[in-house]
């Protein structure tokens, strides 16, 4: 029999449909599941036709995979992708690949990439984001690793991703775990899109009074625009969607959200980095306190109420207020995240292609958009702009949306509608633009009662002086 | 030569003030100080006419201590409380007692608590507030650990503690690390307190455009008031404090914050028991930001501009809606605090006493205020309610207030003032006092990428459903 390109353990739904998105490609693969009945149905249901081989046991299935064999790990993150690894090495050579195709936190990866590198394991941390249906049809994969890697993988894998202008929404990042640091910055990311879709449409539907059909004609015609994006796209057709009694389906759905743990993965990561990833981290607390239902409930009871909506005739200038303010807010949160990824990258020693990075979020992954592209665009200025809220193009669509977002801010103040994302934004942009904050008083206070020292305006910022507040009023230099 | 009732090791100046506080009480006490010269300066200094001995080596300081031994650490905390424990079980006898007065992490005096409980040692981690002033005159103790120590200890500090009403501002609050752990959380409060008042003077200089007598004035009467407390005391001496030119002296400050940690970790601690703390991670986070000060000077030419400030015939009642805003805000800040408690007491099996923690922190420490009084008076209701949010008495004030909060946030939106915490707290209110909030449209969008089901309100909440929303539309039970 011949041997096999690629060797993917896992059939779980995502493993699966990656495989059977490889075999489209042209490549011929090995599937190995620890249940085999899981492999005996997926090659019943899947395999005729196509170049798949299976096989019960680990050392058959590494038997089938040609040299050097590859090898992709699809299965849960955590101890399980150590446990496999632990049982493939010995069956493995030096130079064979391994990649770990699923939700790995990054400081995982960092250490098998060390561990396996010493043992000659080319070894490959690749995010993956756009569930099953990416992974069926081109998802976007975000690899890192062993850069010796990619060379023997980047043809596959390339084929597989999802396409945009012609390029491949799989490019490699860096060493050790920035595949999956990025993937992990993708979701936390994609928290902050979901929350600050949630608020807008709470406030169509509690500050405008809107029903669920104009609501979702709002988002399906905004998805025309500037904010055409695939959650956008979603929400439209959730918005619409009727359950059985011809009801709009969401008005049945609980208040509660789960999260699977990459946002707050994120939110931790910023405050371990000391970023002020403000919009992700109040879209992960949000999801918290929407779990607290109960609590909810009776503190409605005592401090609810809210004002009447706003008369139907302001709808459409609230409802393009709020349009800018979610690109707005939404352009504040990636600026965020590419901070965040900038200084992990010089923690780590990553050297990350924030162009490429926008690109393979442009398409395939779940917060795919138009708006990727002009991020993209940015990262390609020479010089790069310090930050996203700096570049040129940026700063003109801010100066544009500003008086939309603060209007739709007003709006949420004054109607007591929650938009802890949009206020986060807010708050955040107009603490980027202040040149003289508040801080000052915070190192006044520090310097009174702790003697923390501060710097002076208008002496060298090397030098710390002390107040004697409660003393004699008289200032020293302390170094 | 007699024993002593206490050993003192680290004659830093909280060390070596706690020292002159306890023997001011009427306690003989030991000193040890690593560097001997400090030791021998501080003999020198303070210890004429007082029952104070000191040690060249520990062997000689332990040897001083009456049976059974009681030895409080001073010293900066991290590795050297490991290193001092080590130096010091040698000498120690089972049934002596440790007490860590340092910045411990509460998971370090967690592990300390457990290894030095197997070793018979009564260890005690013990919280301090109050910075020098405190430690020497009165400062707020939060002291937990192994409770078989308190008798013994308890005279002692209860004498050198603040007292307030007759009661003393240190009381026994757990097992383990439950005492650094309430501490880490006071000094998160702190964080909140003070960055709520930065941003009230922000809106006073830049959205009114006060000049910073008035402000200190507004914030000496605040100080007459609801909003009694050391900060905003200490502001307003701040605010009134001249340079040597003339000119205020916060004006010549550099609005970098610095931190020590604690703060963060509040944060982080909230994120690991997903307890929504908005404000205190708002406030940490604009520290984060102010340290980016190049960063925002260049933003500040792209983006900056501001309103005219309000005219003068208003200031008064925009002052008031300020002062109502700011109360409001901390009791979310306090609200969300007591909830972190109360969740990592669950964890940890602690039994806090929350009346005894806001009584604790009514005098002596930095947050010190009249507000907390009202706290107390909460935990004492029966049935204690759910949150201080549910309150009577804080919902009547909350009701009073919420129009001004209003006001000033929306104040700060339109001026473009930067006021995250504030923003923060008013979001989180709204979202708390929320019924039915928008996380059933981030359910509705994670089921639909990633079929990660959702609930129905119409149905058992144990049961989970699963849209096929871009197939036949059709609902299926899935367990």
């Amino acid at each position: 029999m011949d041997t096999t390109q690629i060797g993917v353990i896992g059939l779980g739904v995502m493993g699966s449909n990656l495989a059977l998105n490889l075999s489209d490609k042209g490549f011929s693969l090995s599937v190995y599941n620890r249940t085999y009945s899981l492999t005996d149905q997926f090659m019943r249901e899947h395999a005729q036709g196509r170049e798949i081989r299976s096989a019960e046991t680990l050392e058959e299935f590494v038997n089938q995979l040609g040299s050097p064999r590859t090898v992709l790990l699809m299965i849960t993150a955590g101890r399980a992708v150590d446990a496999v690894i632990g049982q493939l090495l010995p069956l493995l050579s030096p130079g064979d690949i391994i990649i770990d195709g699923g939700n790995s936190n990054y400081k995982d990866t960092n250490r098998r990439w060390q561990e396996l590198t010493e043992k000659g394991i080319r070894f490959v941390g690749m995010g993956i984001s756009g569930g099953e249906e990416g992974a069926r049809h081109g998802p976007s994969m975000m690899p890192g690793g062993n850069v010796d890697a990619w060379p023997d993988i980047r043809t596959m894998f390339q084929k597989a991703a999802a396409q945009v202008d012609g390029e491949a929404c799989c490019q490699w990042l860096g060493e050790g775990g920035s595949g999956h640091y990025v993937k992990m910055v993708h979701n936390g990311i994609e928290y902050g899109d979901m929350q600050l879709i949630a608020e807008a449409c709470h406030l169509m539907q509690h500050a405008l009074g809107m029903d669920f059909d104009a609501m979702a004609d709002t988002f399906a015609a905004w998805n025309k625009g500037k904010l055409e994006s695939y959650l956008v796209e979603i929400t439209s057709e959730i918005l619409r969607h009727k359950d059985v009694d011809g009801s709009p389906l969401v008005t049945k759905i609980l208040d509660r959200a789960g999260q699977k743990g990459t946002g707050l993965w994120t939110a931790q990561d910023a405050l371990e980095h000391t970023v002020p990833l403000t919009l992700i981290t109040e879209a992960v607390h949000a999801r918290m306190l929407s779990a607290r239902k109960d609590e909810r409930v009776n503190a409605a009871k005592l401090l609810g109420g809210s004002a009447e909506p706003v008369p139907a005739e302001q709808h459409q200038a609230y409802l393009d207020a709020i349009h800018d303010a979610l690109y707005a807010s939404k352009l504040v949160s990636y600026a965020q995240g590419f901070m965040l990824m900038q200084t992990a990258a010089q923690e780590y020693g990553w050297n990350l292609a924030y162009g490429d990075i926008a690109l393979l979020w442009r398409a395939g992954c779940i917060i795919r958009s138009r708006f990727l592209g002009d991020i993209k665009a940015s990262f390609e200025r020479e010089p790069v702009p310090q930050n996203l809220l700096q570049d040129p193009f940026f700063v003109g669509e801010m100066k544009q949306a500003e008086a939309g977002w603060r209007k739709t801010v007003a709006l949420a103040v004054m109607q007591g509608v929650p938009a802890p994302a949009l206020f986060s934004a807010l708050s955040f942009y107009d603490g980027y633009r202040c040149a003289e904050g508040s801080a000052n008083i915070l190192q006044a206070q520090r310097d009174y009662f702790g003697a923390h020292t501060y710097q002076r305006t208008d002496r060298d910022p090397t030098l710390a002086f002390h107040t004697h507040w409660s003393g004699d009023g008289s200032e020293e230099q302390t170094s």
